[in-house]
């Protein structure tokens, strides 16, 4: 390609190149220009392989086709905004669209100031810097978090949506590789009194976000994480610190993490007694029911996707329990009449989603697609049904049902159990 | 908190938080009061729980203190930017910071337009659109990709460096989880002829990036990768398509893959004759050295990092090899006189980088810090001078000598051999 300048780029496919932006007033200099080549094209050039390339840069961008966005409703402290389950591969959750739920806000916080401290039931009261933290062995670990009140809105039996997509349904579930030190190690560092059973943990948001957490769980897998996707744990995800509690409903994974009470009782914090219990029938409540049970969402074919044609499909959905490994799940075509074991994506980590796959040749007639998740401990995802049954109409939390997809004879598909109520 | 009006926020609040967003004309509404409470607010405030948060979003940020970035140097089409190993945790490596090199910049692409020409010696040569690709059986997969150059700075006996960061030494390496089909898939369904013992890939950017790749390799592992770190895969590492060759050098992972002949012989393309070919003793060159053999590097403590006090530190880093899984990473302190076992993060996966840790009690005294990889194949990662006792001192490529990092007696930390050369 010729050229008279510094430059490898020719006159004339830069002039080609860059008109729009010109016309735009985005280019004062050939240097911008050339910055500008591929990027700002106002339509992108018929054959790549003419036009070179824009440069290399410090921080990367999505493709202008692929532009992700959690879905946020409601502008107010206490809110939440949801991961896009439907345009996710894999199992890792990009961190900027990890859901969030909170309830007065992201604070701002550096992590130059953020302290946590350790008291209650202890030898030595200590204070921890971030960089104190860092200095302790620190563990990775891939593993879900799943808001207690995901899929609520698919629970009720009155208001049972249709036209709602995975996002919205069951979009308080990200997976990320967390980075932390072992909370079991900071209390020995303290010296925790052996007759201590339950830890209060503290947020550092205006909500004061509190909650009990058992101390069989603490000494058990429980992490101080501040590492999040390879970076530091985002603003949103609770930089620069969280408890992070595998497995358990979010919530208790209290985020921005300030202090840690070692106790001998639960604090019976606001958060715990007045939320997060669950009604069941009867008027009783429970409280404390930490566990995600085993749960699996299809992601796709899901609303609002239309199959445009028949044959082979690859049906995609997630699965994850919080009582260890998911072992199977299993897929049904016909409304649950029939099922057929998914292929699952390895390495099956414990408390992490897993992709499941099935290969489905869909003959144009109506069917009800439903996924079904087992995990270790032999416990088998419930029908909405059975869950009824177990816990009354009333609950909005830990709600894990069969999802059901109905696929029209147009290819358009609905959420819903249809005639299955 | 007491309020008038629909905000749960205070008068009294709100003027404290945003006094300096409203001189700076940021605020006109309370409503954008209220969006840039945290956010905007010049100095974090003392006490984040008196201050309500900013709210939730679609796509997050990270925090103002954490800004890792990519290190790009020459603005040039052919250019390259590392990934900033020093600022990383666990092993996955944010799409937005992974490693680039490109030959002629990163093409402008969109997906619907794209296709994939299979053609040579198949018996139905065919085009696939990104739409046809994505209804074959996808895979997810976590592993690393390295250019082969990388490391190469440091490996020359006169251009040593000493004051280089993991980052500028070693940062052309990322570990992403990559989506996407099996190239086998693809040759299944054009019915490749049995005769067949190399593909050729090109890639759609201006430099038509292309490579010979032996048929085992494509039927063995090779991937059609459209996915990375749970989204599409970025721009700049090949967006919509690119093969992927789980643990080979990154070169011959074309980007932006166009076109898959299939041949009974290696094209010898330019980018596989006068480059990508290793300088050997006696003027002789080695070429499709495809395998990155086992190689590790410490990420912490390193250049530019100063111990700050003696005691405990944990050593920390990255170990790979493309040919399987890494099954032992030793740690000496005392430049290689006496060895320990680091403890490797589970899970092990192949071709993918695994981080080591060592607990280190450092007593102050001067102290070369070395790790050293082995792999499943027995084979360990070689001093400097096993590198040049079998290349030579004149390659640049597939450089995976031993790196040392230096301590001093101030806790200064620099790179380089010192005397062990």
């Amino acid at each position: 390609m010729a050229s008279n300048s510094r430059s490898p780029i020719s006159r004339r496919t830069w002039i080609a190149a860059t008109s729009g932006a010109v016309a735009a007033g985005l280019i004062k200099t050939k240097a911008d220009a050339v910055k500008l080549v591929a990027q700002e094209a106002p339509t992108p050039p018929d054959d790549p392989t003419k036009v070179p390339g824009r440069f290399t840069s410090e921080v990367g961008v999505r493709a202008p086709e692929e532009r992700p966005r959690r879905l946020t409703r409601s502008q107010t402290l206490s809110s939440s905004s949801r991961s896009p389950l439907q345009e996710l591969q894999g199992t890792i959750t990009p961190a900027d669209l990890h859901f969030e739920r909170h309830h007065a806000g992201i604070p701002d916080i550096r992590a130059g100031r953020h302290e946590l401290l350790v008291h209650g039931m202890v030898e030595r009261p200590m204070v921890f810097s971030m960089a104190d933290l860092k200095r302790y062995p620190s563990v990775a670990r891939t593993y879900f978090l799943e808001c207690s009140g995901n899929g609520g809105g698919a629970y009720n039996r009155e208001r049972m949506p249709v036209e709602i997509t995975p996002q919205a349904l069951d979009g308080l579930l990200s997976t990320s590789e967390w980075v932390g030190v072992p909370v079991k190690t900071i209390l020995n560092e303290v010296g925790a009194d052996p007759a201590a059973t339950w830890i209060l943990a503290e947020g550092a948001d205006a909500a004061v976000m509190s909650r009990s957490v058992p101390m069989e769980k603490i000494m058990d897998d429980a992490l101080l994480a501040y590492g999040q996707n390879g970076e530091a744990i985002r603003p949103e995800q609770g930089y620069p610190l969280r408890l992070l509690l595998p497995g358990w409903e979010g919530n208790a994974s209290v985020k921005w993490l300030r202090r840690i009470e070692v106790t001998d009782r639960p604090t019976m914090t606001r958060d715990e007694t007045s939320r997060y219990t669950d009604p069941l029938k009867g008027g009783l409540s429970r409280q404390f029911s930490f566990f995600m049970d085993a749960k699996s969402t299809i992601t796709f074919p899901a609303y609002p996707y239309t199959l445009p044609d028949t044959g082979w499909w690859e049906i995609q959905g997630l699965a994850w329990t919080g009582r260890g490994r998911i072992t199977r799940v299993d897929i049904s075509t016909d409304g649950g009449e029939s099922w057929t074991e998914a292929e699952l994506q390895e390495p099956i980590l414990p408390k992490s989603t897993v992709r499941f796959r099935h290969l489905w040749n869909w003959d144009g007639s109506e069917s009800l697609l439903i996924s079904r998740a087992v995990d270790e401990t032999g416990y088998v995802q419930p029908t909405v049904q059975q869950l009824w049954e177990a816990r009354g109409e009333r609950t909005a939390y830990h709600n894990n049902q069969q999802r059901v997809w109905k696929v029209g004879a147009d290819g358009a598909v609905t959420f819903g159990l249809g005639d299955l109520v």
